[in-house]
């Protein structure tokens, strides 16, 4: 058996997000299919760095996943491409030894988001932002991002539904860049983990805070409360990127 | 009754095409059946530029239609707009008169063909550009384009279905640029006139002459030629892009 560590694209439009389930389409199911076919028969187990939900896109989903026999790296990648549906591509393949894992060995992800500013839904971002119309003033957001940046607790940013006790993660870095030619807002967020929904919630925060709704210096507070409540919004699947997983 | 002139951009994606069909999804047949509503329960006729095939995007399609009663233009914009599935956005509404027609009145159009270079297709831009995986000297298709401008028989351009006779159009500026954060190829047509799918073919021919399948002095050949069979391929609807309309 070979361990392999592939990067993969996708587009989360038409996926029922990353992880395997009955009968829905998912990138996993996609993943696996492929390798059943290339094993002529075989189950292989495909591991994520985590999954992505309904709707949620990957620049640089990292997997991994043992294969029986040794063909070269970028064999792998010929294969394993040849086999995937256009809206998966696998961008680089490398043999990594037993002891690499694509979710214990996880260090630090980078999720991007973007959103649409514009005072209507643009037909050709629909699926690949989420979309806010209203003003904002994006020196406030520069501002009250770098709260973000530091070890916290996110109980104030977690979705019910997640299961982890511990909700201290640590963000490296947060940006916001405003894009004049898209008229997008790109986020960046940097961290050693992320819990359920955490970025979207950071984003709709944050956009609440751009257009004055919210304080610019409420995620102080909102840390301090651990009160989900208190941070009501979820920005759309649409927006979000999976960027890069770090090693 | 009042006539309107709209702007309508469109992700051609899931229309059968801008023009009404019995029982298919239609640009002009989703716009009237916005003008259905409005006008609780008329028949109202949308007259378009000229048709875009399925699959085929609109940034500024013009289009025009006669509306009992005068309403402002802008109320107009937003109560389309209020009707609109996400893939159609109305961009601009103006009162214009009885003169006016989208059709008859077109005096230039300008068409955009996006080409993504990437090795593998791009699952973010599968709907959203053609696709050239083949090496390309962007300053042979550059030399090669500027062919195109000026008056010309296309008839080794025109997909066979058309019906007109007179293949002769004019072509006031071609161009292509490469854009090296996108990797892609962006060409631009402006001219009187496009045959049935006119555009797509000069472009398959501009990426043979860039790959160096094809002389690049081919254009002067192809026209004196006047044959079809010698302008074999058309490069797919996903990558076409009705830019603006002149009158």
């Amino acid at each position: 058996m070979t361990r392999y560590k592939l990067t993969v694209a996708y587009d989360g439009t038409k996926f029922h997000g990353f992880q395997r389930q009955p009968k829905l389409r998912t990138v996993q199911g996609v993943l696996e299919k492929a390798l059943f076919k290339m094993t002529k028969g075989k189950q292989i187990d495909v591991f994520g760095s985590g999954r992505t939900d309904a709707g949620v896109h990957a620049f640089g989903q990292v997997i991994h996943f043992d294969y029986p026999g040794n063909i070269p790296a970028d064999s792998m990648l010929k294969a394993i491409n040849s086999l995937m549906p256009l809206d998966v591509i696998v961008n680089n393949s490398e043999i990594v030894d037993e002891s690499f894992h694509a979710r214990f060995g996880v260090k630090k992800k980078t999720y991007q988001y973007r959103v649409d500013c514009g005072h209507y839904t643009d037909p050709f971002k629909r699926f690949y932002t989420g979309h806010y119309p209203y003003s904002i003033d994006v020196e406030k957001i520069k501002t009250a991002i770098k709260d973000l940046e530091g070890t916290h607790d996110f109980s104030s940013f977690a979705a019910s539904g997640g299961v982890i006790e511990d909700k201290v993660r640590t963000i490296y870095r947060a940006t916001v860049v405003y894009d004049q030619i898209q008229n997008e807002l790109i986020f960046e967020f940097t961290g050693n983990g992320f819990l359920y929904n955490m970025v979207r919630i950071l984003v709709a925060t944050l956009l609440e805070i751009g257009n004055g709704r919210r304080d610019v210096n409420d995620f102080i507070r909102l840390f301090k409360v651990k009160d989900r409540q208190q941070a009501r919004g979820t920005a759309p699947a649409s927006g979000l990127y999976l960027k890069e997983v770090f090693y």
